[in-house]
């Protein structure tokens, strides 16, 4: 039993850490949070050891009964997944090394800060055995899902993405805009530097905007395909032959970010999370171009792959597809399709 | 067993369909539905029987094979909870009438219609054995959940509120406005009266404005007492004595409605649903006046009240308190406190 | 010729500049500003004087030729308008009494930093020669301006009002919430408090909530009247003897903020502004309670409150009606019926 | 002075009516509407005739005396610009032809139905005489008016955009989604098409999605030159040597679309309107690529070329440039920089 802890509370660590406790071979050693909101209430509720990152005083009047300090539940960790606000992870990390603990990171550190970035189909065999790694970005993480595939199967030119961001997570009401559009204006976006570090060498420019809206980033992927003869159904079986991608067609009522986060919450999973990327059939397939919208729910989609890393991380599983596997069956994400 | 069919399969049929299929005592027909959208082919996908409500050309196509019309399902009916469109419900009433089967209706139908209109704590015995019921709208519901108990243990001389509507539901994509206010121009608006269907003779008198949001209603309650000596521990007591009111408190960070959707995905319900009223604590209780905030779930509130409605009506249990607490039970809605 | 200077040069501060050019006993010396933004760059490029309020870099590279600082500013106004952001007014107070120059700070500050609230309706007389005064925040103007003209010609016993709050301004994008109701959760809200800055011993209390809308801000009031028989005509009657009040009826299609805003553009007005309170006639006037829903313009409903503050401080004119009909032709706002 | 008259006096046409009533050489006969409004009371006020579109009663009660009939209008006019809403247009077309009356659609006509599309830069000379055109839509004009400078002066192979398109105008509340992103699910959208019927054969393919937010829509456009050499000046030198094209930087806090309307505002035109393609100068242009955003004021940027299609179809003036030069001197568009 791998023993993991979780460090930060929020939109992700949350889904981390009921993602964790689902694992047989996995134990929850419990939850750092600088003080209480009612997240920690609730895992507090459900029996989560809840450690105290900072000051105790964040959890003076509250009741809820800590488990220790941050640096307790290091110290009883294998592996501590950090999902602490961006910039934070990155100050955490000397902790982790002093104590000899692996840690796992999230997006919003740089990829300079372990020199290692994952997505479970791309490189899951790079991490194994690794101290440290990186859970590429919500975006990149979508990017990587659907790209992969296309280049390993089919072969990629070249492929340009326009991203349109939601400005702010559900749970989170202080940032705008509530009503503007706003450029990303370094031109061409991070992101594709990014995407490159899970998919090195791959010919890839983003651009991106904001928009007044929660629920899920949407992407506009152009691919060029390195070589002719690749057609709607080709791409649909290199997809298809992964998991956590998920097809929906504008036919059956499903015609934005709205509608296919209603299908998640309609699947019965918890908090409605959709770890798949949705892609929408309406795609065009010309000559070597492929151009598709694909939609990422930004608070899930990236569990699965921080689950993954902690198997590759400590080495209890070797084979990609195994982990990927095990991960998406506790996590009720449908199988591809065998061959 | 109870049988009941459920005939519309948008926001609250579907939830009433998968709460009829929790209860030990009823046993879900089907559903009826005019055409194929996403909704359905989950439903399809889980076993529930698909009736056309309409032409079966909206099926054409779809895969799913359908287990009859509206006819042969209602047939095979004790109760239909007709969760249709606003109006349509009232078209539905003479096709229940003839099969002599009973039917529920939803709230945008008018108290007319059935000339009863319920809420499981204010009338769940004027129900019992009847034909027809109206169960309240959502907002009626919400403003009678935390009312009752006030009017029935303290005593109430009147009370004003003023509701700040959500646009659309969170599945709905259609309607506006993205960016203004838009007041309810009928002064005082229409749920006041709506509110004396199930609580006769409240003085109450409510006013409302729409605003571009899809999460939850809120109300801001001013409850005048009938007499002195009510304080903030007589309110929450009296609160406490019934289910499905769940306080919330600013302080551990439920601020706007956005957080209290967040925790009701933390509790880990289907859909991330709220069947409670949630209510802050933050409010006022001065000499024979309290005011107070509240939030509404609208696709969910009424979900427990149609399944206590479908009991009543088929006698099959007579006592409020105790399919109350079997709904409750089922659904996962926590008890109010034992005295 | 009144010298006056604008110190900050947001939402605010540049309406008051803009009004302040257009009136014929005053002289705009310049704005000042802490750094360069696209708002400064039109006043340069109009000929307005820049000073700098803050280190001189913040216009580094800009092209504009500052005309000095802001204590330079200061020194050769006999007024100072100072809009800079909340909290920053209070800071610069002694810089201003040092000078011994007169001051006008924004809703924002406190009303202790002045204890002189202004109003021009409410109490124009009683700053006449002051040296430091606060004109009220765009709610704290808009309800007195309709509850003044029903207080002293019909008779008001209490107010109770509810006040939808835009949760931005529409050039500001930081802010949100992008989908929430925030409820203020102090209970009663402050504003109730303010108003009584300008009319004292008001029964007024008020309640608010934050939506994601950047327009107006919404208000339903509802008035008891100290005695009987006033009647809708009454009440339109009050209002029509003063200026700064806009009837709208939803019969012409306004039926939101964004249609309030919509006519004031097609009005003509610099920015499309509206300086008036905009009321909807379809308000409930029965036995002796008034309610109806008025919206406020939070960018422009002071500026007028600014002209007429800076007549009656540097006491060019004693008459507040005849300084609110100078202001408002200049600024075409229509006045009042003659009787 | 050419006689015009404006059929439909919502967004689109209340700006066409005031900008032609600003030409020397044109005369505005009145206005068309089916009924009245808060903008036809404006115009009436203003003194402009009003004719009814339809049947006289949609006037009923408003006061406004009518100064005949639409086809009293057309008699009286020369040429006919019809603003009414998609498709109303083309059933008007007979009319027009019938009374030998010129007329101008709007961009929600297709473009057979003129077989005459029309951008003021791109093709002026071919609607000398025309009896019948077609302005393109805000977004065609938006791809229009900063391509072909790059194609007459710089060569283009070929142009992709992504068209993040506002959902509704600032004054139409009925409209969706509040919040969800919705793709055109199309591909390609048919923005590249309609581009074709005013810059033929270019090469150029366009995808869209529909986001919550009112005030302008926003392109990414990515331009491959034909040669090499075409650095950042040579396409800054290209766009300067037209009107109607207003670079922003986000160093000076334009970072989004709702600093660029409120630049407009300042800048004190009527109703805040800009008529000009807004583009950030924080663009790529590396090797033979060119990457830019652009945002399109969907109210006003077809304004101006409305104004030149008259002039270019009443045969008044035959210089693409003389007309240009004037329509935007009447409205305050700055001049493009003599060389």
């Amino acid at each position: 039993m791998i023993k993991v802890g979780v460090n930060g509370y929020g939109t992700i660590g949350k889904r981390v850490a009921d993602a964790v406790a689902l694992q047989d071979d996995m134990k929850l050693v419990g939850i750092a949070k600088m003080g209480m909101d009612y997240k920690t209430r609730i895992a507090a509720s459900k029996g989560i050891p809840v450690f105290s990152a900072g000051d105790a005083k964040g959890f003076g009047g509250s009741g809820v009964s800590l488990a220790g300090t941050l640096e307790d539940m290091v110290k009883q960790c294998d592996i501590v997944v950090d999902c602490t606000p961006e910039g934070v992870g990155a100050q955490n990390k000397s902790l982790y090394e002093k104590a000899g603990c692996r840690a796992i990171f999230q997006g919003g550190e740089p990829h300079s800060l372990t020199s290692l970035s994952f997505n479970a189909y791309s490189n899951y065999a790079s991490a194994i055995g690794a101290k440290f790694a990186r859970v590429v970005s919500c975006n990149t993480t979508g990017l990587a899902r659907t790209i992969l595939p296309l280049q390993k199967d089919l072969g990629i030119a070249s492929v340009r993405a326009f991203i349109v961001r939601r400005a702010a997570d559900p749970s989170e009401t202080r940032s705008g805009p509530i009503n503007a559009i706003e450029p990303e204006r370094e031109v061409p976006s991070h992101h594709g530097e990014d995407v490159r570090t899970v998919i090195p060498d791959l010919d890839i420019e983003t651009a991106a905007a904001k928009v007044p809206t929660t629920l899920m980033h949407m992407h506009y992927v152009t691919v060029r395909f390195a070589e002719e003869g690749s057609d709607r159904d080709a791409v649909l079986e290199a997809w298809g032959r992964r998991n956590r991608i998920i097809m929906f067609s504008g036919k059956e009522g499903v015609t934005s970010t709205a509608q296919v986060m209603d299908y998640a919450r309609d699947l019965g999973r918890p908090r409605g999370d959709l770890y798949e990327i949705a892609v929408w059939d309406d795609m065009k397939v010309e000559e070597m171009e492929l151009s598709y919208f694909q939609a990422v729910h930004q608070e899930a989609d990236v569990v699965p792959e921080n689950i993954d890393a902690i198997r590759a991380m400590c080495g209890v599983e070797t084979d990609a597809d195994k982990s990927i596997a095990k991960t998406d069956k506790s996590l009720g994400i449908r199988a591809k399709k065998e061959d």
